[in-house]
């Protein structure tokens, strides 16, 4: 652990999406595009098998908060609560240390 | 959000594997099976595209430290790191609040 490390903050998003996703990937990319442009944002992992996982990075809860009433960033949620989305489920959690292996 | 909600911890793995996996499926198998035995041992989550993705959540510190050090899976860390990763990153998060949707 390094010791200069300063906490940060990371929203898991885990989700089940219906059977038709159109317009799904396009706004995936406009949100990722958008939410990179944000004050505080550090970055994204995002995979999808059965269920999705997106984390993103965010140095504050205050560019958390931001983000989510991000006013395009709203319609993409009412759209993927209307649409896309059969369930999700977001988690606000403060990073507290972390550690990495490179080969 | 519930007015009962009691934080928890998320340990956030992103890895990168090599192309030869050969063991490693039947080993993470084995090792979500050991991890669900563990005492504090609460959820996990996975997905993998080009980055891989395994969320797992705990009651404490406490249990992950446990988890961490339990021996059959730090043979399963030292396989990982000499044959099965090209770079991984272990976050340890608190969980602070969370919410969720159903359709």
């Amino acid at each position: 652990m390094k010791e200069d490390f300063k906490p940060y903050y990371a929203v898991i998003f885990t989700s089940t999406q219906n059977e038709n996703v159109e317009g799904y990937s396009d706004m995936a990319e406009k949100m990722e595009t958008l939410a990179k442009q944000q004050k505080g944002y550090l970055g994204m992992d995002s995979a999808r098998n059965t269920v999705g996982i997106t984390i993103s990075y965010w140095e504050s809860l205050e560019a958390i908060k931001t983000w989510k009433q991000q006013t395009d960033h709203l319609v993409a949620q009412q759209k993927g609560r209307q649409d896309w989305y059969s369930w999700y489920k977001v988690k606000i959690c403060k990073v507290e240390r972390e550690y990495e292996f490179n080969k």
